[in-house]
């Protein structure tokens, strides 16, 4: 199955970001905090709308408290941005001016005995001046208690990653009909950006290419090796559409497949198949990745799959939940995730596929949607 | 005076940065600190040479002890990179795994009860996971114990400062004459990147178009206004070079520009130039905002002149020593900082003259060498 693309999306309410802050509030008490301090990076802009231009020294959180209203603490020059923040609405803004004590502010916003969630990200000059202020609280980072905080996306979530997908997906089509051979990595890559961005990406993250040994590294990014007849050609992209994110791989070769070349891509293709008919509410994480490691274990290249099988997307490219061998957690229908597993066999060449999938309650959905066969380029 | 240029520096030397730690030792030792612990950003990279590819929830961290061989804690997976760092022969490199708690191998590293300055942005997952860990150890953020730990720079530092700054300043050279009038501030402010590329910068950090009253907006980047006969337009840009940042800012005019712009434009450089003779080892840098503010005050203009006369740069665009009142620092030779004085008009237009200068025995020297006569643009 397949989810329909909005190609311009109604900006999120301030019902929607409300709504997210009253479901964090509650996810925080069930864990045993008091409230959650969320400091400048995604879970604010997921959590609020808010996006300060820069990150710096000057101290902005938001403090959420079950049963109050969300407060966003600011600079006070910066509080005209803040209140221009699509979720601001549904916020109390409290502002501190340079040369006074933020976190002498922050004492009227935080209990002085109370244990809260705070952001992984929070620098640790503002943990210090809060710890140095209020003694007596405690902190718990936020993805140590609350690793799931955004990993079940709404529906106005999923038509973002739907379009951030689509784009992909046409970035792909168009890139496979441009020449391979006798090109450096690094100029397809920059076609796989500019075709991202001309299909509406706002932000491009990474653009893989990884061509013949190349592509056996899974840490390659794009280099100065000249594509060659007979490479595989390993592209993984992706980046920011309408501020959710897109992330696949298709892996095409270089004129007509060796018979190697092609049992390997089916034996990915398998894999990346058979994980995605695992999908649905209640399978642990980890089962996704046991499901595609034993397809390509049967075929004898365990050893040559070197990464988990894949990672939340959302505001960010890679986030909870992770399908990893260890991840007991049990899919949520809204949760969106890449399902990519790979061969590489070290010195020669590589293959990996990825799709971004999401979570239904009759098990998964594709956001991409271009096909796996192996692509014969020129 | 004017600093000489060497357009591909030598890199820096593992004597370079061995001696950095050594003088942040003593200097964290001066300040009653038994140590530092520096995660990756601006300052990893000045005392070793090491930039992660991204920052993110794997632990990295050096620990600095008078007296000690200076430790990088890395991510195993990160290790080949740290290892290819310049610093890298004055280092000890220890390493830790995914599934291991990195916390308890910062223990051998880290005096249970001692107190160390730690970087600013260091992630709270990891101050709260040392604290954890270590319950007795104490920690101060770094530029509150260690405000001026850069910001004195030797003298292959100086070379590439002024390498940035000539790059800034053939910039300059070339946007005047390009077309002003009738394009957009966003399409001047894609040729000043283009320009800042082509002359040698890796990254553009800024590129500043203000253009009539949006050049009254000491905050305003650059948009979709365009540019009219009659304009003033605030040109505010840099990056870095080698490495090291590049800051400058001309105002120009579109045409023959009124008394009254001709007038204002006279006041802040003559501010600009009194505040850079008062530029010697010894003075505090509020003098040097003071002497800019009292010119631009004695004009009638000190209302309309909104912040700070300038900052330090070097590694960042952006860091300590700050020319502001409050500031008693002095200035020692080696520092390296912004004059930027400027009036702005609200709803009509602003004035901005900057340039990097440096300290020397003798007294300043600039980094920026382009004239700060009005210039007349198309």
């Amino acid at each position: 199955m397949s989810v329909s693309t909005d190609p311009s999306p109604s900006p999120f309410t301030h019902e929607d970001y409300g709504s997210r802050m009253a479901r964090s509030g509650d996810a925080a008490r069930a864990v045993g905090l008091d409230g959650l301090i969320v400091t400048p990076g995604p879970d604010l802009v997921w959590l609020t709308g808010y996006r300060p231009t820069a990150i710096t020294e000057r101290l902005t959180m938001l403090v959420i408290v079950p049963g109050h209203r969300p407060t966003l603490l600011v600079p006070a020059l910066e509080r005209p941005d803040a209140e221009a923040a699509d979720g601001a609405p549904v916020l109390e803004i409290v502002d501190w001016t340079d040369g006074t004590d933020p976190y002498q502010v922050a004492r009227d916003l935080v209990s002085p005995e109370a244990e809260y969630g705070i952001s992984d990200s929070t620098w640790a000059m503002h943990v210090l001046g809060l710890q140095r202020t209020m003694r007596a609280t405690a902190y718990r980072a936020l993805t140590e208690c609350l690793p799931m905080l955004r990993a079940v996306k709404d529906a106005a979530e999923l038509t973002r990653l739907a379009a951030a997908g689509a784009a992909a997906d046409a970035t792909y089509q168009e890139i496979v009909h441009l020449r391979f051979a006798g090109r450096r990595e690094s100029e397809v890559a920059a076609d796989l950006a500019r075709l991202l961005t001309e299909f509406g990406h706002e932000q491009v993250d990474f653009t893989v290419v990884g061509s013949g040994p190349n592509g056996a590294n899974p840490h390659h990014e794009a280099g100065e090796r000249v594509i060659g007849e007979g490479d595989m050609v390993v592209l993984d992209f992706g980046g920011l559409r309408y501020g959710y994110g897109s992330d696949t791989t298709r892996t095409v070769v270089v004129g007509e497949p060796t018979p190697e070349q092609h049992r390997v891509h089916d034996i990915v293709r398998e894999a990346q198949s058979a994980a995605f008919e695992a999908v649905r509410p209640g399978v642990a994480c980890q089962e996704i990745d046991r499901v595609a490691r034993a397809v390509i274990t049967e075929a004898g290249y365990g050893e040559q799959f070197l990464h988990r099988t894949g990672h939340g997307i959302g505001v960010t490219t890679h986030e909870p939940p992770y399908m990893v061998e260890g991840e007991e957690q049990p899919l949520r229908p809204g949760m969106c995730f890449s399902i990519e597993p790979g061969i590489y066999l070290a010195g020669r060449f590589g293959v990996r596929i990825e799709d971004i999938v999401t979570v239904t309650p009759e098990g998964g959905a594709r956001l991409n949607n271009t096909d796996h066969g192996l692509r014969v380029v020129e």
